[in-house]
């Protein structure tokens, strides 16, 4: 059945695979040590414009993010985040596991906002009341974010410049970040990122790896230790080079690039065909996310034909569900969901 | 380099890449819902003669240690294990993250004592204090240890008798299990472990995966919601698949146990020519890892030509090294290595 | 310089001092198993007309709450509050410090509304994803809540009627409970709070003892092996009796009662007048926490003669503080108050 | 019945209690910020002879070092303590519940042993896989110990180098410090600890108060907002003046020194008595706390008619018991234990 589920549906980009195979057999040092996560992580520097950043390989977002809050937080502080963050609603949990509260702002589109944030943290010092309180300990966005949508420029430097106002470092999950990066609708380049944000990551899963996310942190932002953090997470591979090795193909050649675009050219076309039809949208997503409206009936009798998100509840007879196209999709699967949908 | 430092020096077995290459464009559901991991689990619900078991994959043996103990134990719970065991030493304290202490027994070549499990735990329910202590909540063994040794079928029935006298739980770490059970020196299989334990894994890492542990809980042990402590601990991959890809090559047609084979013939072929040479072993280990006793200089001369563990050092000129064959071994290199041991 | 700051400024009841100085020299067991605890436990088990609920003695709140919580969530479950309550708020993350998440609702002058905690719990039921959040594994309600306000006998049988179709259990923070008994607005008693919750508390230490809150489980609630979680949290005093003492007077010739009388005539001499005096208030207290409106200037000049909690904001010029009244008010003290305070 | 089972059967001295009562209903500020907590602080401050000294009010012993070594450490660090110290054994994995491993090395009688300390430390750091490993992020020791015996100057002053060469703090449990100051047989004074310590505490709950424990961080060591982490605790006393009068009356004229004497003095006429009746102990301890060795049926009929701890199995017929003094033992009741035991 065609899916329009996830962006990760399939397995990953073929060239990945082929350097799988091709150093499959080289005998390499284990935890991370080997030939092929350095050069990753000299191409990612590269790419982030960031030549003294430190740069860690990672299997998945939810352990990214339960790893980095926790090496960077004190017992006392949580972690500021918009309350649809991955963090607070689908991690079952892990940041608190880790022992930290996820502080919930009012979201917008997904989005923080720098004055509420601004806001927050006025109000929190002047609290005669905070030292009985979880301190604000760092500030947790997505990019794209939940609902598909994007900071401007001008709002993570907003953001980036409160952060720095009040001593707290800024985290990016980049689960999604080729798709951002890619959006025609951005002003946002990976290098600006690394410059605004204390740490941030390059997804792998969702944009063409089989597993895996870069976890850049700017230059003497990394915690000491780090290493040692990410093992009692769990979180360190044995294999690090399977990490290593596709982090290298991805950054080699504009690959990771190249992967975005194709998610947000299908996007574009599957966008422009649901508005030619008359389409609404829940909101109006730049990158590979789509989130439609469609009355009950249609979407059930869609099911049956095409797998995708049941999003949310609009009214008694509409819901809004979730399209997400990705690195592997094709014009030609845009072309049959399309089919399926009768013009309004 | 020559490499005896590891057993996951190389990247995966040629048929579990071909069988990931096979099924990488397939569109599949995420977190381990796919059809590959199903199979996985029947084929290895077969394997283990235990049809009702239950089981999952998940991507490290940490990771795996972690998620199960702490899914097991109530807050007032620690975990038994030899003093050696891995919980104990080599995972950063990821049990004691956890919330939970590592209660550790004497080792015994690695391996705890079923009469001193017994003792500890009659004793520790006959001290008066005992509601002001950490209670034994599961005992952890490792099959094969961290030295190489494995429980007789004596041993291992013994153990898991006293588990149930006291009502706690049996966990095996299987991390190696494959070179454990194709040893020539053992009377344990995997139904019979299936039997004694409540709950084990069966190693992919070091026996020719990419990544992925398979755990199985006997029929009724699972604890319930599982999953959401897999993904509270970051352990779920979105891409299932790559572990259900993986442990359904590896249970078709025999493939983990040849690579088990293939690892023990290697450390049968380097034992005896060791020995032939007159070297002095820490220990006598039936499985992959070799502990030679070598003289300083010898070692620091052979550091140079090949790489390998430095074990502990046995009195002022002489130091316990090991060689770790895997299933990527080839008789060739157990030669080379030979070749560059004088005799003695 | 006169207090209305907090139920907390004195020190004990004369008659909890006069029993701690009386049975002093008492050579007692430690830990809570005193003869006092017991008698304490009786008698708080007569008052609630529950004789086969467990008692036990703890020395704070916050204490209490994380105890509490911690011993009955299982680890992947969260505890439901109103988003003002105490452990959300107040108490700097001690329930995320034990692992678990705060799930917050909207608050009704401090209230969770039964309707929506019904749809809460039907929606995340509903929810395909839930297996990636956490559960909502017990409530929690505060009564009075941190804004003076109670529940009806009505309202709390709704809350309990919907954790028990739900099948979590529901635990009441009663820290002010005596100012909740004994308001005049009140429908809601002792043993119907013990037949309605799963588990609550009496607190002592703002209700006349120097410490201590009295845990009370309903019958076959209490977690196994309480007392070691008790010990884990370091929250076990080894002189038990310093509770047991205080909580045998509490609960002697009605000195509870009378205690919590006393602060609420006291609060009711206040609020009429302020009423008289023309004084608006934040919300209406039933019980001894005031929270009354003033100009910014005349707050200013009154804290220089009275001490009194700055609450919140009303509008550019007006705040609302908190006066508390206690057991130890007199009417004098009040009048003095009201003395400072000009007709409007 | 005659009691010798702890120095906490008692509840407090009397000039404590009038002091209580006296200040009964002065209103103070909670939390610790009352005059009294002020004063006594300052009284430590001067008897400690460290007028930069931070001080804090805690309730209890395992609270006072959960908080202590869950403050100071890092998230990947544990604490070293010798095997039968406190928090490795009788709090219930209070430590470990706050995520950190306790690193037991032997003990000597109760003691660590600098030498032994010393090695541990260097070969944590030269092994090559460290970072894999509990890092030692702390030494505890406790003074008397857990047997009752104490460290001598050079003993603490040899521990206390080893851990500043490793850059890492060291923290002293003084649950009885009272009596280890006035034991006939130390040279170690309260200045010379809190020249030697990072922090450590002054034990009240088991030298003559109610409860309580004050912390004294050398200049410069506390961590920043320890009172927050008080607080996530639930260690944090609404009615801090509890704590501060306590200890403000046990720093005033020499109370606490004569509270220690008068349970040294108890424990020497105990101990001269029983070596003029012939019996052994299980080792020499200088402070109140006694271990003799009686036979079985000896112990069982004395067992009737006084009350002392069991400590552990010497052989088949003896076992060895802990007769416990304190500031509370006149001589009469040390001559009647006495005359129960008959000359051997």
């Amino acid at each position: 059945m065609l899916s329009f589920a996830s962006d990760y549906a399939e397995g990953a980009h073929e060239e990945i695979l082929r350097r799988l195979v091709e150093t499959n057999m080289e005998q390499l040092p284990g935890y991370g040590a080997d030939v092929y996560c350095q050069r990753a992580a000299d191409k990612i520097r590269a790419a982030a414009e960031s030549p003294d950043a430190e740069v860690f390989f990672l299997a998945g977002g939810t352990q990214t993010n339960a790893v980095v809050i926790d090496a960077m937080l004190k017992r006392y502080e949580g972690v500021v985040s918009a309350a649809t963050g991955h963090i607070n609603v689908h991690e079952a949990g892990a940041i608190e596991a880790g022992g930290h509260k996820v502080l919930a702002l009012p979201q917008h589109q997904g989005k923080l906002d720098a004055r509420e944030l601004e806001g927050y943290l006025r109000d929190f010092w002047a609290d005669g009341t905070h030292s009985h309180m979880v301190f604000p300990g760092m500030v947790y966005i997505s990019h794209p974010t939940e609902y598909g949508t994007l900071y401007s420029a001008k709002e993570l430097g907003d953001i980036s410049e409160v952060c720095r106002r009040y001593g707290i470092p800024l985290f990016l999950d980049g689960a999604r970040l080729g798709y951002g990066l890619m959006s025609d609708e951005t002003d946002v380049t990976l290098p600006m990122i690394a410059g605004l944000c204390d740490v941030f990551y390059i997804g792998g899963t969702k944009v063409g790896a089989l597993c895996g996310e870069a976890v850049v942190f700017a230059p003497g932002r990394a915690p000491a230790n780090f290493l040692t953090m990410v093992k009692q997470h769990g979180a360190m591979l044995a294999k690090g080079r399977l990490l290593g090795v596709q982090f290298d193909a991805l950054f080699t050649d504009g690959l990771y690039e190249r992967l975005g675009r194709r998610a947000i050219d299908a996007a574009r076309r599957l966008k422009d065909g649901l508005r030619e039809r008359g389409y609404a949208f829940l909101l109006d997503s730049p990158t590979n996310q789509q989130f439609v409206i469609l009355d009950n009936e249609e979407m059930e009798a869609l099911e049956k034909k095409v797998s995708f998100s049941v999003w949310e509840k609009v009214d008694a007879g509409r819901t809004a569900v979730r399209f997400a196209t990705s690195w592997a999709t094709t014009n030609g699967q845009v072309d049959e969901l399309l089919g399926m949908l009768r013009s309004r």
